[in-house]
């Protein structure tokens, strides 16, 4: 079964491939992010660390990575591929760095690029990439993360004065965790029900300021300090109270939904929840960042506890002159591979995911055909319907992308907490000092799995993106009071991508009883059991919430009662897409050494991915008991096989090495004078017995 | 399916259940350890937690926790069982505060009276009860953690002055992680191989002076501090180096070992490894506290956010008047109620597990049958036989007791890392905020999973444990060069656990294809699955390392083939055990409604068990894809019956008030304003169109 060993390829070969399109923008960064401007901020306390971070966002503005993802008529780049990459960079070093630039140039000032109007470009964007003028974004509230369309602050609008009256009206609906609140921010994106003429719109974005040039709270504002946290004590989160706060009606960022200043109020978007959720799906370069910041924490992660279990050695083993390398053990190398695999394949999917954002959403495109308003302009009936039939696929297209972007920060912000923790347990005792990085890594990530969407709400809406595939035959899933769960959102079917496959074939594979003896790491193969696992995942699933719409029926019950399945459609559904994107790279790479070697590792993602499925393919027939063990062993072997490329592959990460400065990478020469020391001891005791 | 709804219980008899043979020393601790006096850090940056830790010791000393475990001929209470509960009560608290006791106490203070004789039981316990002579632990070493056996420390014995010379003798023998060291010890247990009369008889332990009475290093000694840390920041870790370091020859901790004046080394034990084990098998009372210190950390952790998933309320639900409360989610319940039931069942295993240590290890006997030292004392043969027997039997449960010390560690220790993430993420971004104590809970407990023994080590342990039933198939383990991996150590099959039961009738209960229909809550099916599962694991892995013994065989690649089968197998041990002591302590309630609950709990803990393994279950025949769909329905609907209870279940833990007292927890009040003013809204809106 097992093939002869892979050559050591070409380091360099594997990082270009590792860096993929935005290769330039993460040399450059590498160059740029060097010590000491961006030295880690060691044992600072927290007010010490959020000076730190604030000092570095600001030489981040001076060398140009704010500028990236800003349209270039306002001093941008135009390139917001090149933001995310360059954000993804920031990663490898102090998380809070990274948290902080995102609040500032993604979410505040990305805000304003996609919910404002030339207005509000003009004015602000400037200000917003040199950092002169620092800001947060004011969504969640206390009492509403996850059910963003309820938010309780209000936005009234008072046409005497033409100004909006922002209002807390309670404990509860306070602005909670806001990065920047706390300390740094000027002004706020607030996100509010918008009221006029004593009727809701719903949720608007409004630009309120919360402090003064001197840094003292607005009148009316009251600001709080969430205090310490987990990690990220760099980011300086805080919580917001309005009472009262009057802004200018030109505070509304109007690009979706406008107030007249007589009150009246317009939107392109009739539906006031499908207008949020076109909103909100502007803002899904912040999903994105997420999840490409989380593989690169998980990367640095791998780099350290990799590197350590190579010099690491622990007891003697008969026929080893040496004690063995921790990486020698196979429950090791079942600790760390698998996960290694993962992680290139979360790369190459978040490549292809960036690339479909970039083209979706340019920077400098900002009414693109994605805006539905496009089709009410156009003149004349049939301009009216290729528009309208453009802009439906335009549509469809940036519904899949906010499908993927949720799927894959959902799967990146988990895999980034397990394999974490399991670097840290893999370097014992050394692993839980501050100093070898691995604590802060885990802390600071360990909020990605809530923040930005909560991960199981947004694999709830992966999961609704594939059933609507299934309308005619579940009818409208709002109506079936599903509405709430999945988002207030109506999206086309995204079951097109298998189409360039012949799936027929592919299922053929997977009958059972078939391929008994087939070889265990055929992609096609692999290929075959993903998709029609998903597919099988997703009927059951369609055929068990049909019931809601019986007469009688308990819509909320049967949607609850199927919430697990719900969850493991979308897990599914993202396995295929690492898997596919995974396919596509090893596809793509000229080099053979280094084609061979990422082959090798996509076939322990695929046959990991599917061990830790086995009951599934096994309860359902897919697999024989003869071949599940049989998976088992291939996954074993693949460890095995891959282990003397272990270093090779999170060197291909590239990470800057200032970054990986840690005492336990550099064990190396502890470990010889310790194996010297028992090679003396031995002689002196041969000497003696001989003497 | 579905049996009638389980009454609300009476918490009193529930927390009378849960608080076991110790009810009392933990009814005693509620009331000791209150505020202000034991309140949580708070805020503190390292060096004030560390003076904050210091200044709570010195309380504890005062309310006499610190006497439990000595022997009452110095002043101790000679409870072995009391000290372990009463440290599982400070796991309520700040666990820097119970591992900092457990370093002076239990580490420091039990490794002078399990490995010392009078003379410093006399000299040193009371000063150590007291905390006038604060000490440290120093065993681990940078290049030496897990293979203690190998430390490179030397204590060279000098017979010209009568002294030990303890020696550093390179940057990876230094002392590491040592608790205490960085700061406040004076005393240090070093554990160094001994030489005398130029030969080496392996590691044992010295009392080393670190620091003088004005707390500066003493000559020789190098003092450093491990810093920053992922958790724990109010315990002083630091490292020591030693360069020859002169101390008294009556130094040595000689209860295993002695060296005369002229430099003869003596020992009951004549074997050194056995020797060593035997050392440390009298610390064992190290691991059985950290799998309770965990699992009361675990319990706080579930206080939190099962009380925050009764109060906090997310999305509309069709027939729901308000907002959903989180606990109503199946997915919400999935990812606390098992791990709930798990809990428990660890708490009872837990219970089970003191009480033999409270047995075999009393704290006033201090030479106990456990000794093989008693062997040879014995006067007659037909004594000196049944003197051997009664010694052969003591060790037999000395080692079960072993084994089942590093079993419970090692899942209850993960069981917390895991338990208490699921509880962050439960709670979202409140729960990444320190106020309210999961991100602490969560660092601070993360490194439970690796000292006193790293969990997978440990499991190997385990695995030795029950392998040796299969000598006489297997040949000597330690020939087969699994020594080193499973320590060098000889013990008996620990196999006649189960003679108690029918083991016939539970095997043939899991017969391919028999109880198709059966009741999947039958708690003797369960224990069959579990008992067969483990016998079939088992026979699997003795099969398997069998062929190390082969002619030309490479026993190590046969071993590391294997490590994946033995760590199965150690893990599904655990499991029986929990799963037994979880029956047991359900047939021994005698209040129906506490029994009814519990069992039913009971049932939750096995089938997601056997969910989680469901893989395995169906490879092997064990049972049809149908039942096993059927187990998973079956999760969720015990998921769903127990969630009325689960708050009543956490209250069920008697963790004292003050250390829940945290905002989040505290969430009913806002929930309600947040619901009156969604109501206030609606009728607003429903007057306004009638008006």
């Amino acid at each position: 079964m097992s093939d002869t060993a892979v050559e050591q390829p070409e380091l360099s070969e594997l990082r270009r491939v590792f860096d993929g399109r935005w290769a330039r923008i993460r040399e450059e960064a590498r160059q740029a992010l060097r010590r000491p401007d961006f030295g880690l901020a060691g044992d600072l306390d927290r007010d010490a660390h959020r000076q730190h971070v604030w000092e570095q966002l600001q030489q981040l503005a001076k060398v140009g990575h704010s500028r990236l993802g800003f349209p270039t008529r306002y001093g941008g780049e135009g390139d917001t591929g090149a933001s995310v990459a360059s954000f993804e960079m920031l990663g490898y070093g102090d998380l809070s760095l990274m948290v902080k630039s995102g609040v500032q140039w993604g979410l505040f000032g990305g805000a304003i690029q996609a919910l404002g109007t030339e207005r509000h470009h003009q004015r602000y964007l400037p200000a917003v990439m040199s950092l002169d003028l620092p800001g947060c974004f004011a969504m969640t509230e206390t009492g509403h993360g996850s059910d963003v369309q309820h938010l309780r602050t209000t936005a009234t609008y008072d046409p005497e004065t033409q100004e909006f009256v922002v209002e807390t009206p309670h404990e509860s609906a306070r602005k909670d965790y806001i990065g920047g609140a706390a300390r740094d921010a000027r002004l706020a994106v607030v996100f509010a029900q918008l009221i006029t003429e004593a009727e809701s719109h719903g949720v608007h974005a409004f630009l309120v300021p919360i402090r003064d040039d001197a840094g003292n709270p607005c009148p009316g504002v009251r600001i709080g300090d969430c205090g310490g946290k987990a990690g990220l004590s760099g980011v300086d989160n805080g919580r917001l109270w309005f009472d009262r706060v009057r802004v200018p009606r030109e505070n509304l960022l109007n690009r979706y939904g406008d107030v007249a200043e007589d009150g009246t109020y317009s939107s392109p978007i009739e539906n006031a929840g499908r207008r949020f959720f076109t909103m909100l799906g502007t803002l899904v370069r912040g999903r994105v960042s997420v999840a490409g910041g989380a593989g690169s924490a998980t990367q640095t992660a791998l780099a350290i506890a990799v590197r350590y279990g190579e010099v690491r050695r622990q007891f003697d083993a008969p026929g080893h002159e040496r004690e063995v390398a921790l990486l020698d053990y196979l429950a090791h190398q079942r600790a760390l591979l698998p996960a290694l695999a993962k992680t290139y394949a979360l790369r190459f999917a978040q490549e292809q995911l960036v690339s479909t954002l970039h083209e979706l959403q340019p920077a400098d495109g900002l009414a693109t055909a994605s805006s539905p308003a496009g089709v009410q302009d156009a003149a004349d009936d049939g301009e009216r319907q290729s528009v309208a039939e453009s802009a439906e696929e335009a549509e469809r297209r940036q519904r899949e992308l906010e499908a993927r972007a949720a799927g894959l920060k959902a799967i990146a912000t988990w895999h980034a907490s397990s394999t974490i923790q399991a670097c840290r347990e893999a370097c014992g005792g050394a692993g839980y000092l501050t100093e070898n990085r691995l604590p802060q890594l885990r802390a600071d990530t360990d909020v990605f799995t809530t923040f930005e969407g909560d991960n199981r709400v947004l694999l709830q809406l992966v999961a609704k993106g594939l059933l609507t595939g299934y309308r005619d035959q579940l009818g409208d899933l709002d109506a079936l009071g599903m509405v709430r769960f999945f988002a207030d959102q109506v999206w086309e079917a995204v079951a097109e991508r298998t189409s360039a496959r012949n799936l027929l074939d592919r299922l053929r594979r997977v009958a059972p009883g078939r391929d008994e003896e087939g070889d265990l790491r055929d992609r096609e193969w692999h290929l075959a059991l993903f998709e029609d696992r998903e597919k099988h995942v997703l009927d059951g699933l369609a055929r068990r919430l049909r019931k809601a719409g019986e007469p009688g029926a308990d819509a909320f019950a049967v949607f609850n009662d199927a919430q697990d399945h719900v969850l493991r459609l979308a897990r599914v559904h993202v396995e295929l897409i690492l898997l596919e994107a995974f396919t596509d790279a090893v596809a793509a790479v000229d080099d053979p050494g280094v084609r061979a070697l990422l082959d090798r590792l996509c076939s322990l993602f695929a046959l990991s991915t599917i061990e830790s499925d086995l009951a599934w393919f096994l309860g359902h027939g897919r697999m024989t008991p003869g071949r599940a063990k049989r998976v088992t062993s291939a996954v074993n072997e693949l460890c095995q096989e891959l282990r003397p490329h272990a270093v090779t592959l999170v060197e291909g990460f590239g990470i800057p090495e200032d970054w990986l400065d840690v005492p336990i990478a550099q064990g190396a020469e502890a470990q010889r004078q310790d194996a010297q020391h028992e090679h003396d001891t031995a002689t002196r005791a041969a000497v003696r017995q001989a003497g």
